[in-house]
């Protein structure tokens, strides 16, 4: 097992990277109350919830099941959780547990910040994208029908216990969705990683322990410094947003069920390398790179279906980029060096819309 | 004016107390970005709102008028300011205004913490209430069927500007129902406030000026003095509930509606008065004093009709003082020194329950 400690003023925490982790009782170690909810979703409950379960006996222990989805990642399902934790008589010193990808963790987290203005809770992600990403820096949320992540609460977990041999059960396009954010690390600040991941990528795509291992607990590094050096983001955390403003836009045009995250931001890091070289940073062959370290899994490199210039444009306004009506964008100095700038003509912007819709 | 400053690492606010306040650029001086949104009630709205909006004029200022009453501190209601935020294209530099009584407040107050996981907010309080307490702290939230205020965030206003003014149209039970509050700093720190309350209730009841400025001055000092030693409420904040376990409980059995917060305080302050007389604590005629300095406010000092010691204890048992199981208490050592406690015989609790259930 690997740790890795996220280190934030008072509330530093581990994450513990292995397989096999959830028959430990590493997850009963870090609960300080007698009370324990566990949130998880129908697709994971039958899978492993009776294994979380099982560990903690010798608490009160509650569990909720929501229904599998980024459609349900809202209010109304949120007040679910409050309901069961008001119903069985949680106190202020439970504990939260979110078992799940990102959707379950993104909101077990704001409900663990919400619940009588904060308790603990606990992230065990069960996709690679969460385990990648949403699990570690505390950004928690929901989504508004206008707009994705819109209401929400820095709240930092206990701990983030990471079993790689979850992944055994994970389909292989959203192993790929993962992949993307995975990726992503390499491209905006750590560029060895992103020549080791194309080194490794048969190896990863036959999901070898070794590799996804050493995957992981890069990816979670990275991320780990990016929100220790800035925990509310203010400053160089929203490079962790590489592809997602462009992304953001094509997740809402699709009403968030035609792609996964992952595949959204991949679409939208292939946006931001293109619009790097309308700027003139990056060269033909760093576009190709880009798009064909991410192609191989699958992932979409060009516009949803029927999406135009004008839909980019309306939704990227109601993006919280915006700073005082300007537009600010992650975009790729070189593979390795993102940086965030609201500092570019804006016709680099309509060039890289209307190529891009165009499938160019 | 007077100006107090509420010292709080990183987050220091200014607290503005005297008349006309709303007449100065007092609130635009306070907004950072171009962007704000005035929320009020229907009650407020056609009385301050236009003098509000008018010094804001040089901003996209919108508005979102609220129903008035407790009932619709909700979750759903909270959604209405999210959609407004979002359909008006707010972003993350937007200021939000409080302006009202404490339900405002504390809902304005836990959207804007939400809201892109968090925007700056002003507090207009215009009720006493909310101007001597929940304005002042950064406790905010809204209420579950099951009990007040369970979902909130702890989140601190820019700035607080107190027009005592707008108290000229405030009813006089909701006057009555501040000054419970007002009454309380005195009770749990502040013996010398205490007696100066006794003394001056004449000019407090005909709302003089001067007694006024210095009954809100001296109760937001206090309340600023305990918040700053002790933001999250882990420790000597909780003093400021003394009243309010027993008060929830009250509150909830008569479904937000019977009672005004201030007036179930009262209430539950004669109780935790009559416990500490039961601990041996505080002498009869102290008993009577605390009665006495809410009484002639035409406050209530008995249980809501058909309460039973059954309703408190099933209550009781939800509230956020429940620590691990064990209910932990403010009570009274002597008129003006409070402390929290989980170390008293349940017995003095039934007592206590029975007598005042039976209006004794």
């Amino acid at each position: 097992m690997q740790t890795l400690d996220v280190a934030l003023a008072e509330r530093s925490y581990p994450i513990h990277i292995g397989p096999d982790l959830l028959s430990t009782s590493l997850i009963r170690e870090r609960i300080r109350g007698n009370q324990v909810m566990v949130v998880t979703n129908e697709t994971i409950a039958p899978r492993y919830l009776e294994r979380v379960t099982a560990s903690l006996g010798d608490l009160q222990c509650d569990t909720v099941i929501l229904p599998d989805g980024e459609q349900y990642k809202t209010l109304a399902t949120l007040e679910r959780i409050f309901d069961a934790l008001m119903e069985k008589r949680h106190s202020r010193t439970t504990t939260l547990v979110a078992l799940g990808g990102g959707v379950v963790g993104d909101m077990v987290g704001f409900a663990a910040a919400c619940f009588q203005r904060g308790v603990d809770f606990i992230q065990v992600p069960t996709t690679l994208l969460a385990q990648v990403d949403s699990s570690v820096g505390g950004k928690t949320a929901v989504n508004h029908p206008r707009g994705k992540n819109m209401i929400g609460a820095f709240h930092q977990p206990r701990s983030v216990i990471i079993d790689i041999r979850v992944l055994d059960t994970l389909p292989e396009r959203e192993f790929a969705a993962g992949m993307a954010e995975v990726i992503k690390y390499g491209l905006i600040r750590d560029p060895r990683f992103f020549d080791w991941l194309e080194q490794h990528r048969s190896d990863l795509q036959r999901r070898d322990d070794a590799a996804l291992t050493e995957a992981i607990l890069r990816s979670c590094r990275n991320k780990a410094e990016v929100v220790a050096a800035d925990e509310t983001e203010q400053g160089n955390r929203a490079l962790l947003n590489l592809g997602h403003t462009f992304g953001h836009a094509m997740e809402t045009f699709t009403g968030y069920r035609q792609w996964l995250h992952g595949e959204a931001v991949a679409a939208g890091m292939v946006m931001a390398a293109r619009m790097s070289r309308e700027l003139g940073w990056l060269s033909n062959d760093d576009v190709a790179r880009v798009a064909g370290s991410l192609s191989p899994w699958g992932l979409p490199v060009t516009a949803p279906e029927g999406m135009t210039t004008a839909d980019f444009s309306d939704l990227m306004a109601l993006d919280k980029k915006v700073r005082n009506g300007r537009l600010r964008l992650v975009l790729l100095k070189r593979i390795g060096e993102a940086l965030v700038t609201g500092e570019y003509h804006p016709n680099a912007l309509t060039r890289t819309l209307e190529a891009f819709c165009d499938k160019g």
